[in-house]
This record gives structure tokens, sequence and C-alpha cells, in this order.
């Protein structure tokens, strides 16, 4: 930064300063009901209703609570044909994952099949999307088997935990239909992508570690999910373990992962990652049964069927609204005998990969869940427990995104530490630790960037009338006898002592730097306002304590650039009378300017003297 | 906003668009250790230490933790003469504050005589502030009853009782200290002015409340602070008031609100109201004495001393070194019988206006306390009880500060809910319920301002190519073709989902107003960072999602002044090479120019014709 070819920036005389607008004043209620407005319907869903007859007005609404109302008339055979595609490629998919994760709930198997068939029959009617494909999820059957786990055990009272399971799966769904119509949909929002990449692949891994116990044929495993307790389980009984078992869980698996990166290299053969699970499961139970390896060594289940996860994801795209559908099916599904379901994002890949169009698909979907229930229960009599691990292993490990955490760590550190936070939390703890850890991490960041925002000093662009951040731009000028500083954040008390603090040490810092050089004294001070969206009263406090300040070391206080809610609340405080209106400019061109128009025309040895009109001006 | 007479701002040819810099990368540990430095060391305590010789450095050093040492040496007559005047002042007032204070405490009152003589000779060494006059204050006093006598009843077991309160004073010095040792002094930040306001109003009005007891001569009363269970046990027991003892009261507490307000109308007379208590005291002792008032339902104390407030305050001036000053004085003082002392505000304030010049007035105040306790202990034998309420109600009432709670409520309605907030929490519930309410309700706030930034519609200032926002700036001019938006806070997870939203909202909006007037239909969006202090990667990701949602439009988004963190973000997270650094302009100005430049030499039917070059330009 050098000062010695500082050129003034060159502004006409008939360009004289603009005034700073206070923004006119609104009446109390008026814009509280904007602030709720903004804060709860930020989408303005009454939007479409503008404008529209009484009849008009009903039939949008119900087609709003029931969007199936809105394509079911304009459905045409050539959707239908799509699909059916894409239900019974679902569907394949639906009942060895629906098996496969009641198993992980401590559920029976047939649950699974129910959660697949009656919950995407309500969602059809009511949901807004069209991809999702409705199901259990691996890390909500995780969370149920470990809370309900604690309570009753699910092999000695298995009535008893089935209708707990029933009256959680219940108590979910009101939870979510009633943060839905309640618009609270925005505390998912505080979910961060970090925190949900951490807390999946977390999930993923202590369901993978409990699939253990199916691969290696234990009979006797731990009920914690930590890591630790997992391990000591598996490596205490190394006498247990059933070699026969190990071998066609671990060929299972590298089947369907070779499955997975095949289809996901070439999309077009998306069908055969889709089909992988159901044929593991047919092949196995011929095996078992051709083979009777029931007895050598591999577990047999007698029925079975599950699911994926991003809800989140899911949640962020349908909002509010969708939270209600998925509320509701999860309500009405709880009294047909349905445990959590919601629209995991794996398969709703699949869906839209098959070339879905409606939520028919789920339709279908249902039908074909519906016929395995009926027809064909007796085939998965001889189904091996070892492929359901391996099912739950391969789509888990898709979960472990570590590519995602590597782009985390390049691109931000924080997120990064959240991330490793909800991990280690889940791995380590339980998986309400994880999320916890990580949502308080996430809260103390956003904490942290208003209790320590930062200030910048800035210069002048050369050639230009512009100002920015030294640091960023460093060919830039700075401006003698002035000090240019911008603040990064809302004024609030959570950091107006800082500012103060931080402040005066600018100032400091300046004037010795000056001391040491020889140069200019300082003359004023200009707090470029921009990117401070808001101020409470312990920030106008702030402002004026800061005014004293470099009144009492005859320095002029300048402000560019506040903003709206900025002029209102440094009106009501008095604070605009105090530092006088001539001292506010619109940018900070405008402020240097005048600066340096009063700095050459009268040296000011008081601040006094600078109050007085200027005749040369 | 008028569109129609739009005169597109002249830039001329040789002033094409300034480059918006990426920040140079810094390494990983620098930047980190620059962070760590900022959120603990704002005040960059070190600072006096650079560029000097060792033992220079062992001189500062000992005079930062004993700032005595630094002041003693050049200590003058003059300032004697200061010193004692202020110190005699403080000390007439700390001696029946003192005793008043104890009894608040429950505490024997020879306690608070102690309090104010040794943690004083503490602070003249340790402390930095030459005002603050060290001694008990209210709302301690009250807090240390409350939390005590929930285990212990101060009157069964006395000797357990003052223990504790010796321990509870050693913990909270403890802490104090290391709070400042670890620079996390800013935790104290987290009080707002306006927590503080109703905060300490609240407490007021419970002490004064318990003060009935004194006033009304009862010898059975609540332990509850609870408005509720005060006047149910003041009301319960009418037949227990002693009237002698309530005009005794009235009357002191008129007097002592009488020289109060004298002395705030005529500064110069400070010492009217600094000397009333004591005045008081011994008027009350006197007409005891005389009248044998004691056997006419006067209730008399045997020995008595106390203090009054804003230790926040006092943190924020002086900041975490104080806090180890007077977390000290604590530890220190629960060794020498002494209970919870800081620098109560009011007093702070006479001592300020006797005059002093260095904290030798505290070493003088403390001479002054000996004296009383080793000689005049027997005068207040006959105190009455009633004075000491008095006393505590009229230091009480002065902390009531309606007027601020007006203002709060005339510049910022959150802040009054806060301080409202912390006021009903403290009378209807205590203490503790009334700061966990305040604190909820401003974490809340900050929570909200991130979760729900603004975004503004920018508009061009007339003759100027300065951008600012419509609704403050009703006069501006909108330009055809191109929406500007401005983004008033961090990109955070826990906005980027509703920053999506709402994005896509005002294009929306934007595009249905331009159709029914029949105007240019809309070719670009501008979002204007400047005051996107920080993005996260939830961030960067939702800014790739508007890009393909704009894309799918046939729009094109620009982005106008992103800061250097943002950059960084941008650039690491690839966000730069998606959009073309092209499309990142310096200022709002340069971005519309660059617009219409694009938009009047050929009309973009696709973006893909945009990316290509243009010959005309």
């Amino acid at each position: 930064m050098g000062s010695v070819d500082f050129v003034y920036p060159s502004m006409n005389d008939h360009q004289c300063a603009h005034r700073v607008a206070i923004p006119p004043p609104q009446p109390f209620f008026k814009s509280f009901k904007n602030s709720l407005k903004e804060t709860f319907f930020p989408d303005d869903p009454l939007r479409q209703f503008k404008n529209k007859t009484p009849t008009r007005k009903f039939i949008l609404g119900l087609q709003y609570f029931l969007p199936i109302l809105e394509w079911a008339p304009r459905y045409s055979l050539q959707f239908l044909k799509a699909d059916l595609i894409a239900g019974i490629t679902i569907a394949s998919l639906a009942i060895p994952q629906g098996i496969s994760y009641a198993k992980l709930a401590n559920l029976p198997p047939i649950i699974g099949l129910y959660s697949s068939f009656i919950p995407p029959l309500i969602y059809a009617m009511m949901g807004s999307s069209r991809d999702l494909a409705v199901g259990t999820i691996a890390v909500s059957s995780l969370l149920i088997a470990s809370m309900l786990g604690e309570e009753v055990n699910a092999t000695e009272n298995p009535s008893l935990y089935l209708h707990l399971a029933f009256t959680a799966t219940f108590f979910a769904g009101l939870l979510q239909a009633s943060l839905g119509l309640l618009r609270l949909g925005f505390i998912v929002d505080f979910l961060s992508h970090a925190t949900i990449v951490g807390y999946m692949a977390g999930a993923a891994t202590i369901v993978c570690l409990q699939q253990l116990k199916g691969i290696l044929g234990l009979d006797h495993f731990t009920n914690s999910t930590s890591i630790i307790s997992v391990m000591r389980s598996v490596f205490t009984q190394t006498h247990e373990w059933r070699w026969e078992s190990g071998v066609l869980g671990v060929v299972f698996l590298f089947f369907l992962l070779i499955t997975k990166y095949f289809s996901k290299r070439r999309p077009k053969f998306f069908w055969i990652s889709a089909m992988a699970p159901l044929a593991s499961v047919i092949f196995g139970s011929l095996l078992v049964y051709l083979t009777h390896a029931e007895k050598h060594g591999v577990q047999v289940e007698g029925v079975a069927v599950g699911r994926s996860f991003a809800m989140f994801k899911h949640y962020h795209i349908d909002g509010n609204k969708e939270m209600v559908a998925i509320g509701t099916m999860n309500i009405v599904g709880s009294c047909f005998s349905c445990y959590l379901t919601t629209g995991p994002f794996s398969r709703s890949a699949v869906n839209f990969n098959a070339g879905c169009k409606t939520a028919m698909s789920n339709v279908i979907m249902a039908i074909a869940v519906m016929f395995t229930l009926l027809f064909l229960t007796p085939l998965f009599h001889y189904t091996p427990l070892v492929v359901l691990s391996a099912i739950i292993m391969a789509a888990m490990l898709g979960l472990i995104d570590y590519e995602a955490a590597i782009h985390l760590w390049k691109v931000d550190k924080f997120d990064f530490v959240v991330c490793m936070g909800a991990y280690i939390g889940v791995v380590f703890a339980s998986v309400e630790v994880g999320l916890v850890i990580a949502v308080a991490i996430s809260l103390l960041r956003l904490l942290l960037f208003v209790a320590r925002p930062r200030t910048f000093v800035l210069g002048n662009i050369p050639n230009s009338t512009i100002y920015r951040n030294v640091d960023q731009y460093p060919n830039t000028n700075n401006v003698p006898g002035v000090l240019i500083l911008e603040i990064d954040a809302p004024i609030y008390f959570a950091n107006s002592s800082y500012l103060r603090e931080r402040i005066s040490r600018w100032i400091d810092e300046e004037e010795d730097k000056l001391k040491s050089t020889g140069e200019t004294g300082l003359q004023y001070v200009i707090l470029d306002m921009s990117a401070v969206g808001n101020i409470d009263t312990s920030g106008t406090s702030m402002l004026e304590e800061v005014k004293k300040t470099t009144d009492r070391r005859g320095l002029k206080l300048v402000l560019a650039n506040p903003g709206a809610e900025v002029m209102k609340k440094l009106n009501k405080s008095k604070f605009l009378e105090n530092i006088g209106e001539d001292w506010i400019y619109l940018t900070v061109g405008e402020a240097v300017e005048a600066c340096n128009h009063k700095l050459h025309t009268c040296k000011p040895d008081s601040t006094k003297e600078e109050t007085q009109p200027l005749n040369n001006v």
C-alpha cells in the first residue's frame, strides 16, 4: 500500500454528495407482521391464491394439500408406462431393503413390507415430489432399535416392542406434520450439509459394524451401537465365527458393490444395481434351500423387506408442506402396522433414473409389494441372514461420502470440524450425541461470527472512487489523514464491546504507523457500514462511545452508507443528531472526497473548528 | 421507482471494469493462529511489550499485573488530598450499605464491614480502574441468600451457613480469575445492555419487596423471592404490621430519596446523598437509644454495614485483566471472612464525583472502615433495622431504570422484549430464570438474524453509478432486464435454504411484474455480495443451485463485490470456474454496465450464446 503516489480521486463539482435516506417510518404492527411473514412464510405459499375467485381458490387449496388432484386428470398412458417401469424397479429394491432394515430395527421383517405398502399410497395423494420413493430407512431403523431397546427387550417382549414402535412412528408423524403446519420446517435448516455428511457417515459406519453379527453368524451381540463395544463383542467371541457364513457374506457384498460401481459408471444400466439386492435374496434363498446351508452355520430368516436416507435433503426441496405429507403418512401408517418411513435418497435416485413421471410410481411399488406379501412370502422362508447383512452393508457404504468430507476440508475447515464432530460422536458415543455435538459446533460458529466480526482497513483502488479491503486488494492506496474501516457484521450486544476495542486499536495502530513514518497526522475515521445489516441498542451505545473517543482524540467520525435498518435505529436513538447528518455519506468515496475538501481548506486543530461553517467550500 | 425515464449511467471506455481479487493464499496454521488471536486477544494485550529490552519487558509485565507499581512512584501529596476526600466519602456510603447488604445475604453485619476492608486493599494493588470503589452489592447478596438458603437455614445453622458463604465467594473468585486468565471475558458480552437493564430492575424490585419485612417490622417472612409469595407473606399477616416501624421507615426512605434527587440535580453537592445513609444510621441509632423505641415495635440490629451493582458494566470497561483482579480479591477475601465483592456502579460514581485520583481512595476507604470496626462498632448497637431497609430500598429504587426501558421500546422493540423477559423472569420466578430467559431471547435474535437475512432489490440512484436499496431510496430507477439483489448477512447453513427460496421468489415476482407491464424480459440477476461477510459449504452449494436455476430459466447470474473470505471459498469450491470470472464484478455499477453492453450488443435467447466471445465489445 503506497501512500506517496496517492492521487485524489476526482469528483466533478456538480456531482455533490448524495444524502443518506432514513427509510419512511412504518407502523410497528406492519413491520412486525412483515418480519413474522418473512420468518415463517419465506416461500409465500399463498401467492398463487391472489386475485382468484372463491371457487378457484377452493380448488387450488385442495390441490395444494392433495397434489394428486392436480396431476391425476392429465395422467396419460405414456406416463403409466414410465411409472410402471420405475415402480417395479423401486419395488425390487424396496422388498429386500425393507426386510433388511426391519431386522435392523429389531422388528419382524413383514413390518418392513407393510411399511412399503401403506405409506407410499398416502404419499402418492399428498406428496408434491414426483421422484420421491417412500420407504423405511436404515438410520431411523437403527434409532428405533437403540431408543426402544433401552426400554424393552425385543426378543423377550416382542408384542410390547412392536406396539412401542408403532407409537413412536405415530408421534414422529405427529411431530413432522405439526412442524410443517406451524411452518417450523426451518428448524431443519440448522442441520448443515457438513452435519449431515458426518452424521450419515457415522450412522452408516455403525450400521455396517452391526452387520458383522450377520456376516460372521454370531448369536450374541451387544445392544450398544458404539464402535468400542461392537468391536469388543466381535473380538471376544472369535471362536463363534462361522466361516461358511463369512465367505457367503463377502461374496454377496462383493457382488452388490460391483453392480453398484458398474451402474454408477454407466447410468443407463441403473437397473442392474437396482435388481441386484432382489437377485441376491432369490439366489441366496435358492442356495440355502438346495444345499441345506442352514445346517452349516448359515442363519436363515423367516420373511423379509426395507430402505436408505437423505430425508433432510428432501425437506429442503419440498419444505413445510412436504413435512405435512410425510407426517400424515406416518400417522396413518402407524395405524396399519407400519413403522417410520420417509423418502430415502438412494431409492429416490433410482426412481428418477428409472424415468418416473408422477407419484404414481409409488402406487405401482405398493401394488408390487402387496403381490409379494400375498403370493411370494413363502419364497423368503430360506433367505439367509447373511444376504440381508450384505444388502445393508452395500447400501450403507454408499452413504459414507468421504469425497464430500475431503471437499469440506479443502473449502472450509470449520465445516470439516463440524462433520468430524458428528462422525466421531455417532461412532464413539451414540447417534444423539453425534447430532448434539455437530449442532453445537455449528451454532458456536454462528455466534463466533457475530461475536467477532471482521474489521478491515479500506484503501482506494487506483484511478477510481472505489474503496476496498487492503488485504484483498494489495495495490490500493491509502488516503493521507483518513482511516477507513469496514465492519463486516451486524452490530449487536454480542460484539459491541469487541468492536469498540478493535476500532480504537485500529486508530492506535494507524497513529503509531503515521508517527513512525512522519506522515500527516490522522484527522478522520470513516466507518463503512455497508455490511452492517442491523444494529441494536448496545450497538448504538457503542457508536456513541466511539464518537466520544474520537472527539477526545481530536478526530472526526464519519459514517458511510448505513443501511435502512441502521439509519432507522440511529435516528431513533438520537445518534444522527449527535454526529450530525453532514457526517454521513452515501459512499466511502463521497466521504473521502468531503474529508479531503475540509482537510485542504483548513487544518483542523480541534474538532470544534471543523463543525463551524467553512467559507471556502 | 420509474423505469421509463432510465438513463444508462455512463462509464468511459477507458474505465474498464476492475477485477475482483482472490486474496493471496495463507497457510492454514497462520490463518488459524490469526483467528484465535482475534477471538481471545482482540485488545492485543502484548502490544506494549513489542521491541523492548528484557528488563523493560519484565517491569512492564509486573506493572501489567500490579498497576500499583505504575502509579505509586508518581504519587503526590495533591493526589492524596483528593483521594482522602473520595475515600472518606465512599467509606460513609460503604459502612451503612455494607451492614444492610450483609443482612440481605443473611450474614452477620460485621461480615459486610470486613468485606469493605480486605478486598479494596487487594484491588488497590491489582486493579487498573482508578474510579472503581470495591464492595459488596445487593444483587449478589440476594443471590447468596437464595442459593445457600435452599441448602442451609441461616438462623438454625449460622456457622455452616457462614462457611458456605466463604466457600461460594472463593469459587466465584476462582471462576472470575480463570475466565480472565483464559481470556474468556467475552462470554460476559452475551449479556446485552437490555438484559442488564431488565435484570437489574427485576432484582431491585424483589430486593425492595424483601425490605417490606424490615419496614413493616415483620418477624416471619417467606424465603422465596418471587413477587407472588412475598405479597402473600405480607398480606396474610396484616395483624403483625408495626405502625411505628412503618412510619419511621417511610420517613427515612423519603429523606434518602430527597437527598439523592437533590444531589442528582446539583452534582456539586454529591456528598449530601453520599453522607445521607450514614447520617440516617447515626440519627436512627440515637433515636432508638433515646426513646427506647426497641420496646415499641422497632426492631434493632447488633452491628451493621453494604453496596449496589453494574459489575457487568465494569467488566466491559476493564476486560479480562480486571476479572483477574476482582477474582483474586474474592479468593483472598474469602480467607479473611469476606463475602462476594465487586465494583458497584453507584459507589464508583460517587468515588468519581468525589474526585478520586488513583485506586488509593480504596485504601483510604479500607482504613476508614477499619477504624469503624475498631472503635465505632458499639455505636451501631442501637441501629434500627428499619433504617437499613430504607437504605437498601433507596439504593435499589435507583437501579430501576425505567427511562432506559422506554428508550429500548422506542429504538428497538426486540431489545425491549429481552429486557421485559429478564424483568418478569426475575420478579415472578427467580434471578436465575430471568437471566436464562433474557439470554435465550437474545441468542434467538442472533440466530434469527442469520437464519432470516434480509434481501433487498437495488435500484440506480439518479445521475450516478451508485445502486441502493429501493425501499430506503424510493427515487431510484430500476435497470430494464436486470434484477439486482443485495444479501445482508453471511451465507451459512442456517440461511442457505431460505436464501435459495427467497432469491427464486424475487425472480418470480420480477418476471410476473415485467409480464404484466409488458416491459423487457429479465435477462440478468446480479447478486450484490458486499454485505456477505462469510460463506460456508452449504452457502457455496446454494449459489451453485441458484446458478443452475437461473441457467434453466435462461437468465445470467452475476456477482458483485464478493469479499476476501467469500472469494477464497468460491475459488476453492470451484464455483468461480463454474460461473466464470467474467461474471464477477467489483461494483454493482460495473456489473450493470457490463450487462447493458451485452444486452444491447446481442439479445441472448439462451445462455449459451452469451458465453461466446462478443465481437462488438
